[in-house]
């Protein structure tokens, strides 16, 4: 670097400082044309740590980084409104990254006194940006909810699910069918959505607007399909129908499942889903780098399970045992409940032989049906990895930020959710200054059904 | 911000890029006169969140930053040397930041092969900068250890007390009375050192080199002593000392005693010694906002205890209880035994009536000893505040970086914790670059005794 070079950097420093307040790049041509927002839910910093473990060769000597590494800048408070204490929930968490302000857990969009908050996905349809959304929970979910919806309660399923028949986004992609009924999606259909409900019909879309439902709540385990890939083709199919936007766009991709994993407390399914969200920010990533008029932003909401790399005094986190294994604890324990003949098919899906302390343990917990065997099949494997958990809910460390991209230095450092959403707000047009109004209404469900996925609150 | 000065933004975002690589600024006059490293042992980031919620005023709609919120910069991975796993030691990670190398676990600035690595501070004393610690801990313990000496084994302490001889430090303050004899004592004298034992005997100290040594292992706990102030009182000293130095100094602070609440899965003791180490780095904020020719970096070595804000699946997170007991929970055990009227103290100290259940559970641990009703103690805090632990030992989440001063934009973002060090190095004055001879000899403790500090790998 030549003197010269170094002078600007002087100059450079108290301007970085400056820009980092998030308002001050508003009014230069450098905003970024499209917005790329990626949320992995329940991704605390212990998780992209164990990644990057986990994915270790141990082959080579030095430890390889991930794409985490690359991109990080900085971190994020999580903490919601008052009234709910320190630890949030994913709705008032995604409410916080959509609108900048804080509210209650299970709100979605909407204030402390229940008030509909404009999102960032309406303030960018009314600067004349198109919107989508990738994730792999039903996309009627809290975190993508709270970015196309409003609602009292993020267990309003139903009433979620119709609302998104307003919400005008281009892309909805995920899973859910059993909250789109046929009605339902004939109504979309109407709206010009071409509707989709099997994966590989995602190939013939091309262009126009697009609902693809690809499963009945959450899409499958990435460990379960390690040749799938499907949130990084859900991405890749999004930026490329939402490219096709002169105006330019806001999508929002979400790795859902590392959440449901750390509630479950599975390393092993924890894992496979980082690794997927991985596999998708790197697809946005050589999105970001080939065209350089598009930011894309990486947080997670909140950490959940109070996952450790180590624990029970040892110094040492062993995550061979999660490279090998080649199905998720869930698939483990119903396949060997189906099958009398259960301990070889278990072994081969373990990657290795249990010894016969730990097969008998196993007998015990298949005697009490599947949710206790695939407890003690986690188990097993948090024992084998010295993997450690303090809770089946979230905890409230703060989050990581990682970004690529045009204005990508403005969230550098420490920040709170709502200033990331601010910040994105700052880099939207003109015209989105003047906020829209907000959908009025706000649905409750007639019938609130007590559906497995409703009691956990994720 | 006018379109000037973002022109001169745009600049310098590629060049800050270019700075990050930690050795594009050392040909520059920029580099700073003098170099703080700050470490908050076992100060993981669930630490410093769990800080700020602690610190809050409820009183107020905002929740206020704290220093450490001010500060961020980055993250860093704490890996040892691949023979020794993912998960570090104390003796590893102070090894990494003190020469820019991975080793093994338990070693004190030497490689995997036993070999002496040079230190910060010996390339420092090459190129006539003065150098200076100011811990909680014994000053002999891992980390600053691994700054001043080399050995085999953080185990050796009576080697490693007696090789600060040759250390050359201007400024040697902590704990540590028990491994300093007073032949030994007479020597450090015999080299020119004042050497204290009582605190108030650093008010006399205006000048030359100083060994000061305020208790027999470590420090007594902050929590014990809340207007004490120790390590800040320590810091302040030290940069009072070493600025008298022409040429500049490389002072080490370490915030000892997190690591040791957290190895205790103390939330009580943990928050007082965040608080201690918080406000140290208040004072050498300070220092470095009024001279401008000072580098603050703050990083922990790695986290303890596997701490987390919220356990057991409840979205809370209680820290009131934090805030208002005025001893630690070691001090409440001792007080507790030596008493028949145990009851009525506790729940002063605890400022908080236990309940009859609390007390019937807190009467039986009574009469199993000091350490059962000190962990009773310190489950009973943990319940009230909903705070869960993993381990007595340590894990592999990445650490924070904070920084501020000249050159801080240097440790923006992911690194690894060597990289930390190289950083470092590279801002020293040329002469360092060339490594002096370090220390050929590794001494180790003709008897090793087995103290109660030693038997805990911290
Ligand atoms: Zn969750
Ligand atoms: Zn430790």
């Amino acid at each position: 670097m030549s003197l010269r070079h170094f002078s600007a950097l002087l100059l450079c420093l108290p301007l970085c400082a400056m820009a980092a307040d998030g308002n001050a790049l508003v009014k230069t041509n450098t905003k970024p044309k499209n917005l790329v927002i990626m949320i992995g839910d329940g991704m605390g910093p212990a998780y992209t740590s164990a990644y990057r473990y986990f994915k270790d060769n141990p082959e080579t000597e030095e430890i390889e980084q991930t794409v985490f590494d690359r991109l990080l800048v900085g971190m994020a408070s999580t903490y919601p409104a008052r009234e709910s204490g320190y630890v949030t929930d994913s709705a008032a968490a995604a409410t916080a990254l959509s609108t900048g302000y804080k509210s209650y857990n299970g709100a979605i969009a909407v204030d402390t006194e229940h008030k509909p908050l404009t999102t960032l996905m309406e303030h960018a349809r009314g600067a004349g940006l198109a919107t989508g959304i990738a994730v792999s929970c039903q996309i009627n979910h809290a975190t993508p909810a709270a970015f196309l919806s409003h609602n009292d309660s993020r267990r309003n399923y139903d009433a979620i699910a119709e609302s998104y028949l307003d919400s005008d986004a281009q892309v909805l992609l995920g899973g859910g069918q059993r909250y789109f009924s046929d009605a339902l999606l004939t109504r979309f259909r109407d709206k010009g959505y071409q509707t989709l409900s099997e994966f590989d019909q995602l190939d013939g879309i091309s262009s126009g607007k697009v609902l693809g439902l690809f499963a009945d709540v959450q899409l499958p385990w990435a460990i379960d399909e390690p040749q799938a890939h499907k949130l990084s083709k859900l991405t890749a199919k999004a930026l490329e129908l939402l490219s096709a936007q002169e105006q330019g766009f806001v999508l929002l991709v979400e790795g859902s499942l590392i959440d449901w994993a750390g509630h479950g407390n599975d390393i092993a399914a924890a894992m496979g889903e980082m690794n997927e969200f991985a596999n998708a920010i790197e697809v946005v990533e050589q999105y970001v780098r080939s065209r350089g008029d598009t930011l894309m932003v990486v947080t997670a909401d909140h950490n959940t399970g109070g996952m450790s790399i180590g624990t029970a005094g040892q110094y040492k986190w062993t995550p061979e045992v999660l490279r090998t294994l080649n199905a998720s604890p869930e698939t483990m324990a119903t396949k060997a409940l189906a099958n009398e003949d259960w301990q070889q098919p278990l072994a081969q899906q373990l990657a290795f032989a249990p010894s016969a302390y730990e097969y008998a343990e196993l007998a015990k917990a298949r005697m009490q049906g599947k949710d206790v065997l695939e407890s003690a099949i986690k188990r097993l494997i948090d024992v084998r990895s010295n993997t450690g958990w303090t809770t089946g809910g979230h905890t409230g460390v703060d989050v990581q930020v990682f970004a690529a991209g045009p204005a990508s230095s403005l969230f550098n450092g420490h920040q709170d959710n709502t200033d990331i959403a601010q910040k994105l707000l700052s880099l939207l047009p003109k015209a989105a200054k003047k906020p829209v109004a907000a959908t009025p209404e706000v649905k409750t469900d007639t019938q609130a059904q007590p559906l497995k996925e409703q009691v956990v609150t994720n």
